[in-house]
């Protein structure tokens, strides 16, 4: 069992849990109190930044511990939840890389995090390119179709 | 706050807190007790997992919560924890993308996990292009210094 405690929280316009078009979403992340914001200096020298945060809308009793259909689709295989990157998981914890449009102090302004308004965040990493994958990565056919809309039309992410 | 559980350990032969040559190591990520092999059906249709885990050898007076020199080295500037990847930071949460090299019920085996023996993981989730970077990415050089003896010659990641 660990603890652990927001370091910020997400400002946006988002309020619902929406599925889509997170793409052109613009969020500020900002500080929490007593978390000092020397932390994010130099942090603007990087493109772009991982966040980690914690889905927490989701209910203990909405939390998939087996396998479920993405989205619900049956059009779609039953996939173990560890094989899919749904919000109702063990532990609620999401990662997402997105573009760093600037530092003000301790507020970070991204674009393209698909968290909702509140989202408290446990972790930002600088994204470093030999952190990525060195070579392609190959994914199942249903992963295409469901991303299709995810990040919309937006230049996010 | 928020409280945490394992979903699963790491096992290698990684006693120690070393900084580098992490590429060719071979990892398992076993589930832990009570957790269903079920949520991880579909898995290998993917090529590369991200794994999130915790640095739980880091003690808590370790733990940075302004800027630092990375590795202590005072030829790369001073930067905040947030803007470097460092394993002593607060909520001490790593994140790392690595090849899946195959799964045999609750047990995955895995190239290029930086991560020690015993170490606990919070979240399995597969990586799907889609989250990627769309776009290049841009670092700053400190980063390529620091990084170039960290995967070693090994195939991984």
């Amino acid at each position: 069992m660990t603890v652990v405690q927001p370091v910020a929280f997400v400002r946006n316009s988002r309020k619902g849990q929406e599925d889509d078009n997170w793409g052109d979403v613009e969020s500020r992340i900002e500080l929490a109190p007593g978390v000092d914001p020397v932390s994010l200096e130099g942090i603007e020298a990087f493109s772009h930044i991982e966040v980690v945060f914690v889905f927490d809308q989701v209910p203990d009793e909405a939390i998939e511990r087996g396998s479920r259909h993405p989205r619900g689709n049956t059009a779609w295989p039953k996939v173990g939840i560890f094989a899919q990157r749904a919000k109702n998981r063990p532990n609620r914890i999401g990662t997402t890389m997105v573009r760093l449009e600037k530092r003000e102090g301790g507020v970070l302004t991204v674009r393209g995090l698909d968290a909702v308004d509140g989202t408290p965040v446990l972790d930002i990493k600088p994204v470093m390119k030999q952190f990525l994958p060195r070579e392609g990565t190959r994914q199942p056919a249903w992963v295409d179709e469901l991303m299709r809309g995810y990040w919309g039309t937006g230049p996010g992410h």
